[in-house]
């Protein structure tokens, strides 16, 4: 528990010259910046021409960094091959879904399955784990560069040839293929794997099964290509190594970061939109069911590119930020980036010195926030974050689904989103997880919008019910196979049953009289609905009615083991008060039966977060998180860690916080 | 007159196992269906491999079906050529105007016009003609499945041939097409039919010649298309062909359903667009001059594919739709479709039953209309729909022409409608007809929104009008050459001495001062206006004013010969009350010119379509068709044919029907 | 000063018949026209074959025509190569960014620097220059038409050569190309120059170095076509040559009309929109630093294509843009024009006769213009317009650069002309300059939006400070290198000095709280500020106020040699009042100082003009632009030109005009 909280930036020390760099190290001590991330983008410095791979520049900078107490996370340089190569091998370029294949000069722009990509990155990635990847001060790896932020799926013949062996290790048999996407219809039935085409143009949409396992396939791909790289590292250099992963890029987070140390992610989250930033939070410190994780990237001031720049933050929202990060279980919180390039389409992007060398917009919060973890620090390092009692699942196939199939625009993460937010409105403490987790941490589990559930995840809600957890499923749940397809059972497959419930129909609910009616609240459903009967001892919770179909159930429980299992038909809609009304109420319901004690109600505009001590001494940490004002009462006893106040009440001006400890 | 009603489905037992299929057709019994529509986009099933054509399993099944007293209309399958095909030769490809290739994996993937596919194509049909089309239960034959409706025109290279060829026997000489379309303008003449080029993608706008005139050619080649399939099949099977087209795919139906058997047609209209159903009825009962067509797809409930769906039927709209069909002279009634598709990208349409096999959202609609068809059989097979006075045309080729020019951004379509509604606002029965109708039917004539009068059409038009004829032209009528070039002698050419008037100006009307004036109302003209001077005895109906020119005519007529030319100079604006007036009146007086007494006037929410049986009895049919309800006095005494009640004043639920009888 | 106002026409001989030929000059000469403009469209006319060049029919047209009194404008055909060029040469083609070659069929769809090209325009425009080029009537050459309307920067493969060779011409070796675009980012450094890409599509954005550098090449090229156009005419004929530019084509017209003989420009404004084409009068005007700029075209009613037409103009605007032309400076007032296309996509466009032959709609007001210009002959022709005493510049390669680099989609025309419209409506006389511009003509200099400030720009400004000269500075001008990069000294590198400020931060100021204070209101600042410190003696004349950082200026002016530099820190928003007052107390503090007395104060209703005669005699030209009325109060004594009447308040009916001589 006695980990450091690290503070850092990005830093391009191959763009600067000597006079720079001194001045850049002299201004990081300034405002408390221990450690620096390089390399990323550097491939062409660090191999200028083919097979001439010189580190010299990178070894001085780290020893150089190093000798002024600043530790260094070292990147693969993977998101962008040096000229020379996409040059010469023209063939490596990554092709889109139109069939363009992109031209040098941004990011992203080579297909990472190409041989002879992948020859010259593995070639580099050894070459830099060799030469630098023990020198003091090299404290972490990171694997390239937020994989898939700017592409999605390649068509490149290389692609395609991989595709055709990955169906074909998934299928054996292309009989086996085409019953599993019924391409019976509309004559899609193969006779041989390679004649399954990838995703490209046609007169109207895809088979969603072929689209939705392109991109699985993609993902399981991008994954083999970071795996390798992980693997090269490990052979010489002992640090741990991570990945800057965004919550929407097309990733398998979960199986990305398994072989990996510890999760870090990149988010710019405007003011007003705190909860986004704090959402991550939650989802990436519980990804590997610990409690490790850094904010590898978050702008000082405001993102931007030469297309657009949103507004800055206010004074004082970065503290805000930073204080949320850490209290939430942030051992590293960096920013993007020290310097404001001179050059390339990110220059209008916020930075904490300007090229010229002065101070950038967000210096003095950078500097306050830089003060505040050393302040922090003691209280940091000897406690964690309490463990939820809830997790609520965000599923990056779910997300894959829901752009196969968008509907009518379902934004799967801004669905979610009303769900996390309920939970942080209804101040309960929340884990964000994924498929994999360890469900025995948790009292209450919530599946939403998870179109297709696995048949071993299914598996595992029983066995959590039976031990005596509380399951939420839905709303949306279930509705699609795995291979993207409608079930053939029942509307949920074998989900009902889990549910003890009977869906009698499933459409789309908008613009219809349907109602939800229940928890003293009446409120129209949207999106699709999964109006249901009760089975056996199932018992209705709230009511579903409209004149399209006899009555039904919107929600119910049952009794499952020892546990419950809670359904949910339909979304509430979030016009007017009722459908956050009936969410909240619904939800309060199962959270009463899960006896979720771990809460703390306050009010929108106030995060809590709990920590422990080794001893069980509890710590909350209390940030404003609206730009206004927090106003807080306990129910119990509470001290202030600074002046050892006894406090039963909490104000809290604009982006302020205060840590206390209970008595 | 004693044909039955059909009631049916599309179905798809090649994507199902025995036990659904069973399944299946107890449940059709069970609603009544006793049609199913079979096959359309089976050919992989037929013929899985190149030549090995084996049909076992749908003669099964038309057996089976049979044996259950329900018929089938079969279907060519070549919307959906086989992955063998487009694998083993991807220049069958239907290539778009920005000359991306299709991939296969949707419908409409081919091009129709290349030897390679059309020699399958043939081949399989001939298989399944021979094979097939003489089982009994075999009632009709559907070409293909809505030509066009997912493509435009196809731009590969077998099309380029055929473009010039086709070229080359319209016009004999390339100085005759450098003439027509007048290319000499941006140096575009030819020297040869190859110069000319294919309408893809240019710096700015293609000549509209050229354009019109490529749409004329590609509807010209998929009419041969589908006239080579019928050909084939009249071969070998006597079962009537049809093809199920859509209102505004890019077609000719006049050709196209020349050599064909009945008209049908598939059309998924939301509540609230009634009317956009009914205008379809009136339209295709009389593109054969006769009163035989399907509805051979619509939604028991909704339509939907994985990137949209939009919400459900309410209550009873089902009922609505289905008696006003087939009181408008629909023969069948077929929905699309049966059991929910299990996979592809439809697998959110509505359906009778779904994947699982329980009772879709409209199954007890669909159980409702099955038994009103069985209670109304007798009438509707002893009567047919009385002859409308009026005739409306809808061209397929000012559809087109509005797609060369859209000017500021007309959609015919919605143009047209606003004429039609007024009709049936008006209470006034009516055929939506075509330019080769027999005008000697109709009293009056209304020739809206014709860019293009061909010299034939406008000779019909002077015959009709002479042999005591009331004419209706404009708005925008007449005011390009059929080569979609402009008039050299008037604004109008020679359309103007038809109408008795002299165009002085002819310029897009919108956002001016200009205004008509007449009837005892003001409005304002939008889109093109041709205000005019009425020449000899043609008396003006209504001024124009504005301060861009002299004092015009906005409205006029002539007596010519026994009947009477109507001539609008432009479209009334629908914003506010007037523009609507002001249309409505200047019909009636042509309606009153024309003697119109088949009509009757009720409210918006009732339709009324009047049938005779053979002894020139009527019968009335009085639909509700807004949901809310209908109070329609009448002003002769009639009896309802159900309690035989004498009735001058009915009342109707939201889409209820009731039928009387004259007395 | 007695060269006559020529009142002209483009016009298309090559598209009609001799019957059509001799209405049209009899026209022509009914409503005053004196020129027609022929021939930028007719290369195949004039070479029907590859070789085959006859110039007959154009030999004939101009002596016609001439005999008639009407003078000719000879174009070089250049912009719509024949068919059997593009044809035979597919390679020829216009290449776009998403490397789509463009077909035959519209304007421009051929590479202007393919050699092979190049070869076949050179040959017409020397026959024509021989055979035509001193014919009598023939007043001038026009080069091509738009260049760059429909168009942008070709991709092609010849323009991918010429761009590596211009690279290697500009920077001679790659390390300084390398160096100067900071390539070490994203690994984008290159090793030759052959390895510099174009600017096509890769999975993010650019650096805008290169694309700015892409812009600059192709300015450069299209340039280079102009001028070996010139040079080939100039050797057989010695008339005038021109070139017809539009205001945002990516054109550098300062280089392009350097070794050009006059300005033309065209502009389609639509009323609502006058002070577009007012703008245009000051800008082109004032382009070769003298008096003498034609409009070559622009619309007698509205213009229009198949795919969409404005409005037409009322009645009376036409002659408000005429009169406003030729007191302006315009020598030449034509229209687009003569007789309405019959073929083609522009059949829609408002003309002067129809293609029938009868009157177009703006026909009374064309006649009306050529009567007034008649009876201002004598006064035009004895008098130039006065020079303005301030220059605001219009910088073609700021408009390139907000292309590389939009921001939050700022619009650098739109920008532009709110402090244009700002001088407009102070009243003051203005030139809208280019940088190369004579700055001794001026008093007061306005330099906005111009991101890049050259060194030698920059040189020239000090000059005229130090010279007695007054200079705004901003907003938003000098952030970027002209590399397209970040400066490294200060945020707006050396320009900080003349401007006697240390600008503390540069960043995106919407929805902040920041408040710019001065001149007795308080307004917000929009897009990206420069918020600054005055450094030694500069007087700060308004405070920048915020939360984000220390209190700053946000305009300030320096004593500067004899003059004075203002600085403006930001663009006030123009919500609400205030921004616009702020902008225009700020102006009126530099105009005060400058001296600024030729300037007459109306009202948005009213354009002042002011023109001396050789002996200094003033007149001044009133014209109402708004379309409702003008009533101007003047502060000395002026006569009526026409009536000899004193004169001390001027009352205007809708775009009526009046001409006053000074007493």
């Amino acid at each position: 528990m006695a980990e450091p909280i690290y503070y850092g930036t990005a830093y391009y020390p191959e763009l600067w010259g000597e006079k720079e760099i001194r001045q850049d190290i002299e201004e990081m001590k300034a405002v408390g910046i221990n450690c620096v991330r390089i390399g990323e983008f550097a491939w062409h410095r660090m191999e200028p021409e083919a097979g001439h791979i010189d580190l010299t520049f990178f070894r001085n900078i780290i020893r150089l960094l190093k000798a002024n107490d600043i530790d260094t996370i070292l990147c693969t340089p993977t998101p962008t091959p040096p000229r020379w190569l996409t040059y010469q091998h023209p063939e490596t370029a990554f092709v889109n879904s139109d069939l363009t294949a992109y031209e040098h000069g941004a990011r992203q722009h080579a297909c990472t399955n190409h041989p002879l990509f992948q020859m010259h990155a593995y070639q580099i990635i050894e070459a830099m784990a060799k030469e630098l990847g023990n020198l003091p001060g090299v404290i972490a790896w990171q694997l390239d560069n937020e994989f898939k932020c700017h592409v999605k799926e390649c068509c490149c013949e290389t692609c395609k040839g991989l595709w055709h062996k990955w169906l074909r290790a998934k299928y054996t048999d292309i009989e086996t293929l085409n019953q599993a996407w019924g391409t019976e219809i509309w004559s899609q039935s193969y006779s041989s794997f390679e004649e399954v085409p990838q995703p490209v143009a046609t007169p109207f949409l895809h088979n969603p099964s072929l689209t939705t396992n392109y991109r699985r396939f993609s993902m399981e791909k991008i994954n083999e290509f970071a795996h390798h790289q992980a693997r090269i590292i490990r052979q010489y250099s002992s640090a741990p190594i991570t990945h800057n992963t965004g919550l929407t890029f097309a990733l398998d987070n979960e199986s990305l970061f398994k072989p990996l140390d510890f999760v870090s992610f990149d988010a710019y989250p405007q003011y007003g939109q705190f909860l986004h930033f704090q959402m991550q939070f939650d989802r990436w410190r519980a990804l590997k069911g610990g409690k490790r994780f850094w904010v590898m990237e978050t702008s000082p001031s405001h993102a931007g590119h030469t297309h657009g720049t949103p507004p800055p933050h206010p004074q004082g929202y970065l503290r805000c930020e930073a204080v949320s990060a850490v209290a939430s279980g942030a051992k590293g919180f960096n920013y993007w980036l020290w310097r404001q390039q001179r050059t390339g389409c990110e220059i209008t992007h916020g930075s904490i010195l300007y090229s010229w060398g002065e101070h950038g917009l967000g210096y003095d919060n950078v500097k306050e926030v830089g003060e505040i973890l050393q302040k922090l620090n003691p209280i940091l390092s000897s406690t964690e974050v309490e463990q939820p009692q809830v997790g609520i699942l965000f599923s990056d196939f779910a997300n894959q689904f829901f752009q196969s199939e968008p509907m009518n625009n379902i934004s799967y993460t801004e669905q979610f989103r009303i769900l996390y937010d309920t939970l942080v409105d209804m101040g309960i403490c929340r884990d964000v997880i994924s498929e994999g987790a360890d469900l025995s941490r948790y009292r209450l589990i919530i599946i939403p919008f998870l179109p297709a559930v696995e048949e071993s995840f299914l598996q595992k809600l029983y066995r959590f019910a039976e031990q005596g957890g509380i399951v939420i499923i839905g709303p949306m749940t279930g509705f699609r196979t795995c291979e993207h397809t409608v079930h053939t059972s029942h509307a949920l497959g074998n989900l009902e049953a889990l549910c003890g419930v009977h869906v009698s129909q499933f459409y789309r609910a908008d613009h219809t009289d349907a109602v939800m009616d229940g928890f003293g609240v009446q409120c129209k459903p949207v999106h699709w609905a999964a109006p249901f009967e009760t089975v056996n001892e199932t018992e209705q919770l709230a009511a579903y009615h409209t004149t399209l179909h006899v009555p039904s159930s919107a929600a119910a429980r049952r009794k499952a083991g020892l546990g419950w299992v809670y359904t949910l038909a339909a979304m509430p809609s979030m016009e007017g008060e009722t459908g956050s009304q009936f969410l909240k109420r619904f939800m309060e319901d199962a959270a009463k039966q899960a006896r979720i004690t771990l809460r703390y109600e306050t009010d929108h505009s106030t995060l809590s977060v709990p920590r422990l001590d080794k001893d069980g001494q509890r710590y909350l940490f209390l940030i404003n998180i609206d730009g206004k004002s927090s106003k807080v009462s306990l129910d119990k006893d509470w001290e202030d860690v600074f002046n050892q106040e006894n406090i039963r009440e909490v104000q809290l001006d604009a982006y302020q916080y205060t840590v206390l400890k209970q008595k």
